[in-house]
């Protein structure tokens, strides 16, 4: 059993490499890719896809490597999480979100504190958003219900498809939103434009959770 | 043991994102690559890779995860899933496929009831769809034989490669053949031509239904 | 216990697929990379690797998923397949094989037996293919030794890795050069071109087989 | 158990074929992907991560497949290898790097023995280099600890993130850095650039052993 302290760490340390990634990775496809906004995608979601698999397998065991209020929100209605932890992991993926995007920024010499221009809106987005997140609960409660070593893989795959079956390129976590509308690159998103992604992500959350506990519930006639 | 009602739900579920997946990274992919066909396929072939392992792994445990009439099919040959099993399974997909079209279609903005007018039609297309088919029922069925706990993995590498080893990209699958159908964009297929694809694919199913027999069957020489 | 047919059966299914993937993922790629060389090898090598992994997954527990006299060979000094078996086997490999090109060319509609003009000659493309095979061989027979389950994975990201680090794009196999000298395509090499190739692969192949026995031979300090 | 001769053998041969692939690779990506240096990149990743899971699970059981003086170093803090031993490695380590360079020359025809010219310095490197090297290192570290069958994997995984979210590309490797100096192609780095990064490595190493130790450390709250 780890203590509070290293579960703590373990979401602010992961969820700042995951924001380190997917800013710095976004940094670097964009300028390499000449203006090819596909291979500069492409380039972003290997580098996300991969960071998760390594982050959710080696800090899995310490903090439950959740590094998205999304999935803690929906571990504290399940009652595995309590209030005051998850509070705690809410704060340590904003601030450890908040670095990883500093460290990308230095990593590039680039401006630290920045302020996206980048417009992410309407319903197409907000309704991309919900999917995104649906698909990431219920692939982690599903998964981690039915084979639990394959979490992070799975996690790490789903979002490699996210990226590209949502028109909003699957954010799915409240704090890599904040965290990005920090960032004035490719993968930034305009400050006033988080707070609709941030409820469409936890209302898809909801769902999730909904539709899990149908399919997983076990029902009389399985007896 | 799930019920009935989960089964279907999960098969329901699974062919939704199945074919969100497919179309909705088929636009994405096709309006980020200006042109370049090759990075379009390749979008649509991560995307789709990817949901295809996270979905069995998660729903394998439900529903067995076929999402797949032609699949479906061959249980039913094989006995191991009614008749009547079988004829809901294949509603299930088919209806789970036209709604995760209408998701994609929703998630981009798009009109949401389309038809394609994309060709796909003629003898090489046919022949890839029998190819595709036969590879992913050979594969499906081997694997389970052998090495139950890679399905999930095989089936998602096995139509990555038939993405481009195939001239048709390796539809291998009625429910998602009709669900393309309903979408104008860089993955559908022209109504009129889905049925001759659909033959091809049962007939590839069957012939690997044939291989896999032959392959497997315990021989008086191995004892 | 597969009978001998069986083994010889799956030998010849899996070389087909193998070089349908090969070859027909080849011309897929080229087809629609309009030019663009490195788009084309990727998706060449993303199918490639995929088919690896999937074909040896369900084929090795039936016949050990050769698909390559050059494994043949060195199983055949090992004394892990008698002579007579190897011959029949690099038989089914080199049929196989060139079924497999055949099968490309009907989906791509293109003439059924071709001849390839593609020059692949020199020191350089020599040393490649020593190398490629030499690393292949040492990866099969080094991971079959430490970690039996991974050989599948290992092989496929193994020639993902040697499409790109050498000059010849690995062919790293006898049955495969020789049917790719059947097919004027993407992946075809001029036929009188093969037979340097073949010996370069042998050669790498013995190297690994002496290498591996160095690192893995049970030595006195060890004990 | 492997003798010490093996183990340095592995060392030796794990750490040439790493560099054989990333110049190699490099040379071949860059080539034929016309200026597009996503394009390179992508192929020059796929490569690296692809022959870093194959090295690490087949020499892991030899010599833990270090192929990297930054990790021999921090194994020689964690007194898990001597001193002596650990000399060896470094020896073996930049000795095979340099051969891996020749061998990747050879197969591309180019001139042996090079120097690079590729500048690569500046607080932003540095820093890249510093934040590549501590994640690699917390990853094997904690993956180690918690995972160990995944080591192979996550590395591959990390590093193919790396090249991405990095300005660096993500040397992360002391001996890399050094072989690399001797190449005057896409992943060469000037010579007098070396030490710089070296050090960036050796310290972000250092940072990861201590974070690692806080995250793991058995705590009396734990208890």
């Amino acid at each position: 059993m780890s203590s509070s302290f290293q579960r703590y760490l373990s979401e602010f340390v992961g969820t700042a490499f995951l924001l380190a990634t997917v800013v710095g990775s976004g940094i670097m496809a964009e300028s390499l890719s000449g203006g090819n906004v596909a291979m500069a995608l492409l380039g972003n979601t290997l580098a996300t896809a991969g960071i998760l698999v390594v982050l959710i397998t080696m800090l899995g065991p310490v903090s439950g490597a959740h590094f998205n209020p999304a999935v803690t929100f929906i571990f504290m209605i399940k009652k595995e999480i309590t209030l005051q932890d998850g509070a705690v992991y809410f704060l340590c993926q904003c601030f450890g979100g908040m670095l990883g995007v500093v460290v990308a920024h230095l990593m590039f010499d680039l401006e630290v504190f920045q302020a996206s221009t980048k417009l992410r809106s309407g319903n197409a987005q907000w309704f991309s958003e919900w999917v995104a997140t649906f698909g990431l609960l219920l692939t982690i409660l599903a998964t981690i219900k039915v084979k639990k070593e394959s979490v992070a893989m799975s996690v790490g795959l789903y979002i490699a498809a996210a990226y590209w079956f949502t028109a909003s390129t699957s954010f799915a976590n409240p704090a890599v939103t904040i965290a990005r509308s920090f960032s004035d690159t490719f993968s930034g998103i305009f400050p006033a434009h988080a707070p609709a992604f941030i409820i469409a992500q936890l209302f898809g959350a909801l769902a999730a959770l909904l539709v899990f506990n149908v399919l997983f519930s076990k029902s009389s006639e399985s007896q």
